[in-house]
């Protein structure tokens, strides 16, 4: 993308309404726009990020073997009536009548509207495991939205619902969950801790929330320190495999770390001094297990293998889409601006033309331009006429974790130079090395 | 995808509801489920095919130069009244009141909320021509919501906006709508005739409707036939070379195509007899010029040459996203199932096991799945222990165009059968044949 031919409107002065940095980013990088309390318009580079998160979030749940499919944003009331939540939800259900005065809401959530799905075609035990989930807009209406899309109304989130046999079934989709989640969380450069919480409107007594370490984190966290040098890495997982799975689970679980709610102070005791930890987290997921709490009233039975009609148990799992936009620049950022993840960034490298209209810088800022999308890339080239103080300012400002600089006097000795916004350590290099080693730190991605 | 481990919930019985070719074979054929009146969950086949529909339409309109954001599905009321259109819309709009009494809708489009964007942002016409747009979730009131997708209440559109320093700016940006909206419909398999149509609540003097013919179209049409023979085809467009738009637009939308609402007996008269056609056409997408309409009342205003502010020009163009889904199976379909063209089709091909169990059938399978996926193509391998008469009904009926049917028989000769779902006709090849031949039909797709 040519930055002339883009929109990326910049705010220079920090906006009064934004209280955490990752708010005050986000509107000063163009990324966002609020359109009423808890509102917000994503601006193209906002919508970039967001896409990427989507784009790893189903990937990483097809790799489970967990299967896609779109449920409406509106549901008719009558639904949560069947479960109870109706009456129970409150004030953050927002309630609708459409033209005919039918009872409908906006979706908070979506265990019901998916049992019913499940209750209407599947009825053997020979169609289980199954899991289906979604990304969809979803409303909450907070009391007091704020923190920009971190505590926002309408927001976008996967939720994904496991239907099984049996509890030991169930169990497994709950751990493949959990660990499909720290494959999704590492993609996106992010540490996200699992433990212990409590089960909210939601419901069951397995759960566990995923907390990013943050110092405007909304929880209070309890931790052994140890938890988050744990990492998945490249390690090959067979999410059909229950003890290899299970295994993983155990190995991010056993180490203490839990919420304010869950929080045990007998059992932090005895987490080695030196590794007690107490923080702030960000909450960037759930997984349930709550059996056959809907199931049961619903009426969505299966026959199992001895021919009996019997409720399917089931879990629901939800990762923060919009969310963790700002949850990753709470995690990733300096005073200068948001530093991107190669997993989400919005483009995969700046190139900087230090003198716009320079017959040699504008060829070599458009030969590296042409040569990293030829390698699958998407630069964004500030082909604006601005002074290079200005171009470096946007730049690090938008957070892209590779800058190319290039001008005529570097170009006189053949090179360019590529900087890393997070180590800020630059090399000189001939622009199809440049190239060469974008597309290597990209390859896999 | 294997289909044993996948949800994909076919109905044998037609289902009462469904009055048309479309929304039946997408009851059946497993593709959605009706939540409420005009509200449709999206299972996973029908999801497939949404997605495919979106990654066209997000490819096309970033070709053509169109900046991709996302705006929020519910609009401040307040926001409507300063176009007047608050009060203007009627009961299709979905009115909201939020725990906070304050007044909210469902967007049923979105020129207020994109003027609201353009003018806290750009001020000086050097930041023109600019065209965002944006594919997301509406909602209509219709009193009689029917035809399944077709006309839903919830629907996913595209909807783009331009914004200009003048008319014929602007009305270059329509031209340029115009074709990249062509190719869309071309990538889809669909023939979608421009026709000049009414304007409506968007408002405005140019505008043009896209018609899918079919016989259950909700508008009768009148055109020259030889209109359906003209075809894009793989021509290179430079959207920014007005000539040549123009001209594009011209050879499209010279012969008489107009529907009811635009029709003029006395102009339809003077075309050759042979050629003149009375039908009907679905509508799958619609531009709009309409200059100031907005700009002035909501004070998008910007600094022209001269130093002037003067209201900024504008259009806005849709494509019906979630309605396209049943119009292409109005448009191709038999009376075995829908027929899908190989631009939308949910998985690439089909693989049939006619012995499941046997080995030599099994291993060639897996051959043909591995092969086919490592192609970059997604095959749905029907790996149930089921007659292959039920296996076959099943393809058909989901209209998968290509069909690969293995069983022992051939396999003693090496051969397999590829099918084609439109033409009916078989040829026997070698397993590495097929996979060759599918990788070459999907080329470049």
């Amino acid at each position: 993308m040519r930055l002339t031919r883009y929109f990326l409107p910049l705010l220079k002065e920090n906006p009064a309404e934004a209280q955490i940095v990752s708010h005050r980013f986000m509107l000063r990088a163009g990324m966002i726009k609020q359109q009423a309390a808890g509102i917000y318009s994503w601006l193209p580079l906002g919508w970039r990020v967001l896409r990427r998160i989507e784009q790893i979030v189903h990937e990483e749940q097809q790799r489970a073997g967990h299967i896609p499919l779109l449920m409406p944003t509106l549901q008719p009331a009558d639904l949560w009536r069947e479960s109870g939540r109706y009456d129970d939800y409150g004030q953050e259900m927002l309630r609708i009548r459409d033209r005919q005065d039918r009872e409908m809401l906006y979706g908070p959530t979506n265990e019901e509207m998916i049992t019913d799905i499940f209750r209407a075609h599947v009825s053997s035990y020979k169609d289980l495991p199954l899991t289906l989930y979604h990304i969809q807009w979803k409303f909450r209406d907070e009391m007091r939205p704020r923190f920009g899309v971190m505590r926002g109304r309408e927001f976008l989130m996967k939720d994904g619902y496991n239907f099984d046999i049996d509890r030991d079934a169930a169990l497994h989709a709950y751990n493949r969950h959990m660990v499909s989640y720290l494959r999704t969380y590492e993609r996106m450069g992010l540490t996200a801790i699992p433990m212990r919480a409590a089960s909210g409107p939601i419901g069951g007594d397995n759960t566990h929330e995923f907390l990013v370490l943050a110092q405007t984190g909304e929880s209070e966290v309890f931790y052994d320190d140890r938890v988050t040098q744990l990492k998945l890495g490249a390690r090959e997982i067979d999410y059909d495999d229950r003890t290899q799975v299970a295994k993983v689970c155990e190995e991010f679980t056993t180490l203490y770390a839990r919420t304010d709610e869950t929080h045990d102070p007998a059992l932090f005791e005895q987490v080695p001094e030196a590794h007690r930890r107490v923080g702030r987290g960000i909450e960037v997921g759930q997984i349930f297990y709550f059996g056959t709490k809907y199931s049961e009233p619903m009426g969505a039975l299966v026959t199992n293998a001895e021919g009996q009609r019997v409720p399917v148990h089931m879990g629901s799992h939800g990762i923060g889409v919009s969310r963790l936009v700002g949850a990753i620049i709470e995690a990733s950022h300096d005073e200068k601006g948001i530093v991107w993840p190669e997993g989400v960034t919005p483009f995969h490298a700046a190139i900087v033309n230090l003198r716009q209209g320079d017959a040699a810088s504008d060829a070599a800022c458009e030969t590296i331009y042409a040569g990293l999308r030829a390698r699958g890339l998407d630069p964004l080239y500030d082909d604006r006429d601005a002074r290079a103080g200005e171009k470096f300012a946007a730049m690090d400002l938008i957070g892209l974790p590779w800058r190319i600089t290039v001008g005529p006097r570097g170009l006189a000795a053949g090179k360019v130079e590529l900087t890393s916004r997070r180590s800020g350590e630059t090399e000189e290099l001939s622009p199809e090395a440049a190239i060469d080693r974008l597309a290597q730190i990209y390859a896999g991605r």
